[in-house]
């Protein structure tokens, strides 16, 4: 289940992209990208909660907090995850190498890896592909760029927008990559972001924390967690329009178009989950807070049950309320919840709504995208999660020995 | 994957069991089972956490909060979940009719039920079988009746233990059905222990929590919960030996001995697991507290990825670490973890075991039962829950539309 279809991505201007095939892990395929940028862009990140954060996302953190970068570095083939103190130090050779290339400082540059866990990263074979990578470097990149940031995705992830704000033009580019939480051994989501805007860091970040919550936050493939996923945001300030504060309609308007192109590569991502033959959207309404109804969404999205009956579109609404019921939050009154599969309403007053027939469920299962609705009838919040089914697949791709 | 060798049950002095094929839901089978106790019984339950607690569960309890059981019936077929207030009904008037056959009161009779869930309970079925139950009723009938509450089980879960206390012979016997939190509509884990020991409702109760927290509370196929577990112990007082507190060294030999049976019903459950091939052991120690331990075993025993890897036999550590860093836990110092399988140490120090070597891995993953072992490095407590891997033939079982 995949979209390939990827519209022209246009360029961002003050960011140039080169990818090249270093041979990290496997020969003859793209698997070493650089992102320039000018000076004075500014950048904003999101990073992986894990508590076993890979090398390459502690100096990343690390750089951040001492200087804006002028490049990114990102790597496939190996994690550069659970290596130790030597993997921080091969991470920090790589920015070293880079820092020689451009000629600016190893803080100017933030690292990215993806790949196996566990196995160190051979930086020789890295070190030796960043003149080719720089040499190909073009603002049209983009594209490239998202296929040599790839792993085991079966499309490339792409995503472009553009706003005007002050009568000027601005514009947004992006890719990502992730099909699992994490994969097989290939770990991670990742995602770029690039816009021409101009933006304090603390601005840039608040927006990017905004338009992550609804879109990279609200996924789910397996509800597994990565230990490399990160998120970057770069702006070059090249279209000529500023934004200084993070409120106010300009900002507003940025966030929106922002948002809209996360929830792009974040939909992409779940499209090509592992084994995945279903797009599901659980909209959980009714609730106290947008937190319980988020909670409630991740149960049912995360639920083996639930997932296997999408696989098999059997409209198994029973197993929905279950992953209702076991959700960890206070339910006031367990009669009031509603359950709607592509708006048809299921489960109403304690028992199967009385107009409900199960050719009604068969066919709004039958679909490949679908809508599980649940209200808790005790609030006025909600909250939306994005998932996939499980499937055979799922299975196939992550029992096969690794090899 | 499964244990059918069951050793001689034994009896429970003043428990009869009758077991019979009442057509509930298919013909032919097993599916309405009566247990009756003496006058005198006392009796402590342990039910579902779900907010969907099906009407069975609402029903028993009421019932146990009013009176001592003189009688369980438990069909299959239909679990008598979401079904509304008409469902509480339905229990209800299986427990009036089972009532007016043994000459009780109906809060004297304690339902469960266990099946399709959404359904109503056909209870002029159910309580045509209810003479042809009783009229089997024999000391010796826990086999059967362990038979009798199956549903998509592939075999019978049944243990037997004795103690000796003042002198006397103290007897246990428990059933058990389950072989996933819940089925493909066929929810529920429920067990049956009694014992002919006396004590009060407190004491009992006092001993099945304890018992249970390591046992039934300590085991995940597929990390959802049904509408419909429950778990209860009736003590007949025939043995002549009576426990009156809740402590010392007597109530600790008898919680040792019912903890003992809990856990061979449980882990019989788990090894029975939809698709199971194979027996996991999680062992998380050195947190700060059970608690801190239990959460970290449970993310790991409920990570769809070490599932798969522990399917593929594939010493996949980076997985299992990925899991206790996404724990919901305050972890002071990843690098003092340790990862171990089947005590093989593979993580330490922040990065892969020196002296470990692949090929270990694999001999370890090759066995049928395995122990994950994880050191917090945080603290003294431990925590240990059971589990098994997600395979194919999960998917298959889950994913087959309902028939």
């Amino acid at each position: 289940m995949s979209e390939a279809i990827i519209p022209p991505l246009g360029v961002v201007p003050g960011i140039r992209l080169g990818t090249t095939m270093a041979g990290i892990r496997k020969a003859a395929r793209p698997d070493l990208v650089v992102i320039q940028c000018e000076s004075g862009t500014t950048a904003a990140a999101a990073f992986t909660q894990s508590h076993f954060a890979a090398a390459p996302v502690l100096v990343a953190k690390a750089h951040l907090a001492r200087a804006e970068p002028r490049a990114l570095v990102i790597n496939t083939g190996f994690a550069n995850a659970a290596t130790g103190e030597g993997g921080q130090q091969d991470a920090y050779a790589c920015c070293m190498a880079l820092a020689r290339e451009l000629g600016c400082g190893p803080e100017e540059i933030l690292p990215f890896s993806t790949g196996v866990i566990g196995e160190r990263l051979p930086v020789a074979a890295l070190v030796a592909g960043l003149p080719s990578a720089i040499a190909s470097a073009t603002e049209d990149g983009w594209l490239q760029a998202a296929h040599g940031i790839m792993t085991t995705d079966t499309v490339a992830k792409a995503s472009a927008a553009r706003l005007v704000l002050d009568d000027k033009l601005v514009r947004l580019v992006g890719i990502a990559k992730g099909s699992g939480m994490i994969h097989p051994n290939m770990a991670t989501m990742l995602a770029f972001i690039g816009t021409d805007l101009s933006a304090p860091r603390t601005v840039l970040k608040a927006a990017l924390d905004e338009a992550i919550r609804s879109t990279f936050n609200a996924i789910s493939v397996d509800g597994d967690t990565s230990t490399n996923d990160a998120v970057i945001a770069l702006a070059t300030g090249k279209s000529g329009v500023r934004i200084d504060r993070s409120d106010g309609p300009v900002f507003a308007r940025f966030v929106a178009v922002l948002e809209t192109l996360c929830a792009e590569l974040a939909h992409a991502i779940v499209r090509d989950g592992e084994g995945a033959t279903k797009f599901v959207r659980v909209d959980v309404s009714g609730g106290r807070s947008h937190h319980e109804c988020q909670v409630v969404a991740n149960t049912i999205a995360q639920s083996p049950l639930v997932k296997t009956a999408l696989f098999a579109s059997d409209p198994n609404w029973g197993r929905i309320l279950m992953a209702v019921g076991r959700s960890p939050i206070a339910l006031d009154d367990p009669n009031r919840v509603t359950v709607t599969l592509n708006g048809l309403r299921v489960f109403t007053n304690g028992a199967v709504d009385p107009a409900y027939r199960e050719e009604q469920g068969q066919k709004a299962l039958a679909a490949s995208d679908i809508v599980i609705g649940v209200d808790l009838g005790q609030g006025l919040e909600k909250a939306t999660v994005f998932t996939c089914d499980l499937s055979y697949d799922y299975v196939r791709i992550n029992g096969s020995y690794r090899t």
